[in-house]
C-alpha cells in the first residue's frame, strides 16, 4: 500500500491554490486560480472543489485547508474575513466537507505556513520559531517548544493588528496604527504612489537601481518591519523568525534595515535573533495544512480506529 | 511518608519572599525582606540562604525560585536585570544552589505567576491564558494548550517591551514607546506627579473621592493597559487574560476603561475576552515557582531515578 497523501488547499484572498502532498512535504502536483473573493462564499467553495477535481486523487486521504483568519476552527467557521465575500459567519469546513470525498482539516493560514517552514522549511531544527506573513496583509504563526500555538479557537497570531502606532494610518479593520496598517503591501504601495513610484514593486527596482527617494521608503519600510518583529521577538522568544509572502520580494533591500532595528531596539539578549526569508515561498501554507492534516488524522485513528476513514 | 514541599523563593526588585508551598499549592509558612538590590548579587543569595534557614525545612524536597528577567533559563543565568545590581551574566541558580541543600529549579517570576495563577487561581480550567504583571515593569506569561510558554531559553513574555508608542516616553530599557513606558507603576506616578497628586495611589484615591482630573488620569492609563492586552490578546488568543501586580489596586477604577478598550479595538471575536484580577495575589509567583519545581523533579525522577534527590 502507498503511503496516504493529502489534498492541500490554501484559500487566499488572490489566489485559491489546490495541491497533492505528500507526508514528507514533496508537492506532487498543483493549481491554482483567482480567488472569486467578490461573488459568494459558495463560488470559493466551488473553486476549490473544481481544482480538487482537475488533481489526481489516487492516494489522498485527507484534505488539509487553510484560509485566513479569524476562523473559529473548532467549529471550522470563517468569522470575518475582510478580503473575501461572505467568509463572514460562514461554516467553512462543512461547506467543503459536502463537496470534497475526505475528512477535511481546516487551519488558519498563518498558522499552516508556520508549521510548514517549521517541519520542512526555515525553521527545521528549532523548538520555538515565529513565522510572520508579509502580505496583503500580515499574521504570524508561532511554533513554541516544537508545537503549534492555536490559542483559544485556534485564533492565535493575529501579529497584523498590534497596535504600533496610535493615531496612525487607518487600518482595514477600522482601527489606527496597527502593525499591518504601516507595514503591508498596500500601506507600501500607497506610500510609493505618493512618492511618484507605480506601486510597491516599482518603488524596490528603483531603490535597487539606486534611486534615493525609493531608497528612503525601503528603509523606513524596513524599520516598520522590523518594530512589529522586535515586538514578536520580544514576547515569543524565538530561535529565529521566518518570514513570507509577497513583501519577501524586497527582502534583498530591507533585510539589512529590519536586522539593524532590532540589533537597536531589542533587548540585549534578543538582539541576534534571525530573521530568514521562507524557504517554501507559496507551498508554505500548502505544506503545513497538508502535513496538520496528517497529524490530525493519526490523533484521530489513535483515538478511534474504526472512524478514522470517515 | 508526607507528601513533598517545596521551598519557594521569589526574587523581586524590592522584596525578596520565601515560602513552603504544598503540591496542592498552600502555603504553609512565608517570609519576607526588602531586596539588598543595589549592594551585589552575593549579597542578594545571601538573603535568601537566611530567609530559607527560618523557614521550617521539614519535608522540602525541592527548591523553585523566580526572578526577573531576562534570564536565561537553561543555563540558570541573569543576563541582564535591570532592577538588581550585578545581576548581569550571574550565574544564580549556582549560586543558590551552593546554599540550599536541595535542587534548585529556576524560572522567570511572570512565567511562574503565569502558572501559580493557571494551575491554582484565575486561571484554572482554561486552556490558553495570559498573565500580566502591571508593577514597576510590566511582564507576561502565557499558557497555551494547556503548557507554559517558555520560548528559546526561557526568555518568553517580555510583553513590557513592546513598542506601542512610537517616539513616546522613554523606557528604562532605553528605548522610546515601550508599553512598560506608558503603563507602569512608575509611568503612572510621573504622571500623577504632574498633575499635582503625591503619587499613583494619591490619584486612585482622589479618583475614587470623585476627583475630576484623577479620574481623568485613571481613563488614560486604562486605555494604555488595554492598548497592550488588546495586542496580547490578539498575538495569542487566550480565553482569559489575569492582570496582577501592584498597579491592580486601581483595578476597581480601570477594569470599565479597559474593557471598553477591548471592545472598541480588538478584531470582532476578541472582543469579549475577560480581563480578572490575580486570585493569589503576592504569592502566584511562589506558587507558581513551587509548582514547576515539582513537576521539575518529576521529569528528573521518571527520567533517572537514581539521581532523583540530587
Amino acid at each position: 500500500v502507498a503511503a496516504p497523501r493529502a489534498l492541500a488547499v490554501d484559500v487566499g484572498g488572490t489566489r485559491v491554490r489546490a495541491a497533492v502532498v505528500t507526508r514528507q512535504g514533496r508537492v506532487l502536483a498543483r493549481l491554482e486560480a483567482p480567488t472569486r473573493a467578490a461573488d459568494s462564499p459558495e463560488a470559493v467553495v466551488a473553486q476549490v472543489a473544481d481544482l480538487a477535481r482537475r488533481l489526481p486523487a489516487e492516494g489522498i486521504a485527507v484534505a488539509g485547508v487553510c484560509a485566513p483568519g479569524p476562523l473559529d476552527v473548532d467549529r471550522g467557521m470563517a468569522l470575518a474575513t475582510p478580503t473575501i465575500a461572505g467568509f463572514r459567519d460562514f461554516p467553512l469546513r462543512a461547506a467543503l466537507a459536502d463537496c470534497l470525498p475526505w475528512p477535511v482539516h481546516l487551519e488558519h493560514d498563518g498558522h499552516a505556513a508556520a508549521w510548514g517552514e517549521w517541519r520542512f522549511g526555515a525553521g527545521r531544527g528549532t523548538q520555538d520559531m515565529v513565522y510572520v506573513t508579509l502580505s496583503t496583509g500580515i499574521g504570524a504563526g508561532v511554533v513554541t517548544g516544537g508545537r503549534l500555538q492555536r490559542g483559544h479557537r485556534g485564533m492565535a497570531g493575529h501579529a497584523g493588528h498590534m497596535t504600533v502606532a496610535p493615531g496612525g494610518p487607518v487600518c482595514a479593520c477600522g482601527n489606527r496604527g496597527c502593525w499591518e496598517a504601516i507595514a503591508s503591501g498596500p500601506a507600501f504601495a500607497a506610500r510609493a504612489r505618493d512618492a511618484g513610484f507605480a506601486d510597491g514593486a516599482a518603488a524596490f527596482a528603483a531603490a535597487r537601481a539606486g534611486d534615493t527617494a525609493a531608497l528612503a521608503l525601503c528603509g523606513a519600510l524596513a524599520a516598520d518591519i522590523g518594530l512589529g518583529l522586535t515586538n514578536l521577538i520580544h514576547l515569543f522568544s524565538p530561535a529565529l523568525v521566518v518570514v513570507g509572502g509577497g513583501m519577501t520580494a524586497g527582502l534583498d533591500l530591507l533585510a539589512p534595515g529590519i536586522a539593524a532595528h532590532i540589533a537597536r531596539t531589542a533587548l540585549p539578549p534578543f538582539r541576534g535573533v534571525p530573521v530568514l526569508p521562507a524557504a517554501l515561498g507559496d507551498n508554505a501554507g500548502l505544506v503545513g495544512a497538508a502535513a496538520l492534516a496528517f497529524a490530525a488524522r493519526t490523533r484521530a485513528m489513535s483515538l478511534s480506529p474504526s472512524q478514522a476513514s470517515g
